[in-house]
């Protein structure tokens, strides 16, 4: 067991890690980014999931946030946090929940994208005088996730789709509004709102949810520096094998996630201050690193020594690990616990 | 929340479901085949590491497992097994952990591949007379994992590398018996086991793991037919693409693993009874569906109907889900809740 103030190297490994400086500073730094531009941010928790960093995210007032899950909803909401947005098209087998959600929260949001979804919420009316804004369709507002940004390489491409995507969802807001309809609108993606046009300022909000945390992709992608990257794996070696110009290390895809196969040339991950070591493949729980090139000196690498792995996807590797190990500096703070399910 | 005698469609999706008659089966015929064979089985519990199918592996003996990390080591030791094989070469940062589970059961075995691990064990004598099996170098056994079967194709193929797995350790047994070494021998892999060679007999134990649930990389390796998978991820169409030619379930990586990337024709698992559908591509909580060819009939599929995942490598798709819903004969029985973290 660790105790607070430990150094790092007191974790058995492999530990998710999380400097909660960087969070604070990329979540800070999101916040002020938003009140420049005059949008209001709505950051979304699927990445962490975790009460702590939710707070850090909404400056702790606890409201107007997104989820993934209706596990994270329950989660939030039943501690203290309200204006929820289920970013998911309404599941049939769920709308009771939903239902339930909409009753016990000032604000529970929810998505659809099908006459047939609309027919599924109007056959559970909501009690106590509450109602969904659909009667005679009553639309609250335009969601969409520009995901193809995560095609891009640099501000510049990121823009580009940042300018595309807003100027799209403006152009149909004003089609809404020939028709007699006003709503809000909001738009998502890190790497968008990590790089926002000035037209964002139209929108009634932004949804990214990856920026507290960061990760490999995003510095690829050109959201960030890998120096903003906040969560890191620490591993251990726990074998040599020098017939395979190798060494074991004690992370396998239980603590990393298969996401990123192909991407890097440094293989699933890249291994902090090695810039020649590649995490070839992983199996439960072991992981094989090979050098980009040439013999691999052992003598470096001593069995039990740490190595440092950044992840190519933060939201898969977090995924993984049923606690995260925050700290400042290098010295522990304590453990944040993340909510799983659907 | 679902309750005991309903259907599966009464789960929301995704859900991890486990046929538990299909579990019995299967760890019946392990242990039929290990005592006809006659030797020991030691079954391991990394695929589920829930209580559960533990009792079911060790016909409730709750003795002689092994286990895949510590978390599972001490959740099974706090209910009442024993004789626990944690295989994994000692992590120098566990040796503690390790020592207080020596301390704690009759029968703790780690094992060592490294005279720096053996160090490692005499810096930390056991308490209360007990002693680590290693001074002098006093072997307890060697533990071998046949990985290399699941490259095979067919009953054949896995013999053989059965055979050579076997082969070698008993070659490697008469040389320590040469030297004055008498100590057990193991073998594991699920394929080896499913398809035993008569020389295992000579082995003091097997160590097979996946086979209660198996999995579609167990069927194409040849260790089970598709009938004997003994776990499924439910799932729901949750929208229709068509100008993608494509579905959208409600199954994400999150729900399924991105293991078996490539391995198969349907993409990342196979879809029960849609031998023409192919899972293309996952991101956190969506799935897009395809045919291998042809149009869609999106009148097979409407919004909400459920299809049924035979995962690729059911120990990924496991870790994934916090919690597995048991059935018998698609009428569910209860929960069984798995550990996590290392």
């Amino acid at each position: 067991m660790t105790t607070v103030g430990e150094a790092l190297s007191a974790l058995c490994t492999p530990a998710l890690v999380v400097d909660v400086d960087k969070v604070k500073r990329n979540a800070q730094m999101m916040i002020e980014r938003c009140q420049k531009l005059g949008v209001q941010l709505r950051p979304h928790m699927k990445t962490h999931k975790t009460l702590e960093c939710a707070d850090i995210m909404t400056g702790g007032s606890r409201r107007c946030i997104v989820v993934s899950t209706l596990a994270e909803a329950c989660f939030y909401a039943d501690h203290g946090f309200d204006d929820i947005l289920y970013a998911y098209s309404l599941p049939f087998d769920k709308v009771e929940r939903c239902a339930a959600l909409s009753e016990r929260l000032d604000l529970f949001q929810v998505l659809l994208d099908h006459p047939q979804a609309l027919e599924q919420l109007k056959k559970r009316p909501l009690r106590d005088g509450r109602r969904w804004h659909t009667e005679g369709v009553e639309l609250t507002g335009i969601y969409a996730h520009c995901g193809n940004t995560y095609n891009c390489r640099g501000v510049e491409q990121i823009q580009a789709v940042a300018q595309e995507t807003t100027s799209f969802t403006l152009q149909f807001m004003e089609k809404l509004k020939a028709a007699g309809i006003t709503c809000k609108s909001s738009i998502g993606s890190t790497p968008s709102c990590s790089h926002p046009v000035k037209d964002m300022a139209q929108l009634s909000e932004v949804h990214p949810g990856n920026y507290t945390f960061y990760d490999v992709q995003q510095s690829v992608i050109g959201s960030c520096s890998l120096e903003d990257v906040a969560v890191r794996v620490l591993t251990r070696v726990i074998g040599h094998c020098p017939h395979r110009n190798q060494l074991l290390i004690d992370c396998g895809w239980t603590g990393l996630s298969l996401d990123g196969a192909g991407k890097l040339p440094t293989g699933y991950a890249m291994i902090e201050g090695h810039p020649n070591l590649k995490l070839l493949s992983m199996t439960q729980e072991h992981g094989r690193v090979e050098p980009i090139s040439g013999p691999l000196d052992y003598s470096k690498y001593p069995l039990g020594s740490l190595l440092t792995l950044i992840p190519y996807h933060s939201c898969a590797t977090a995924m993984m690990h049923p606690v995260y190990h925050v700290h400042s500096g290098g010295r522990l703070l304590g453990k944040w616990t993340p909510t799983r399910g659907w």
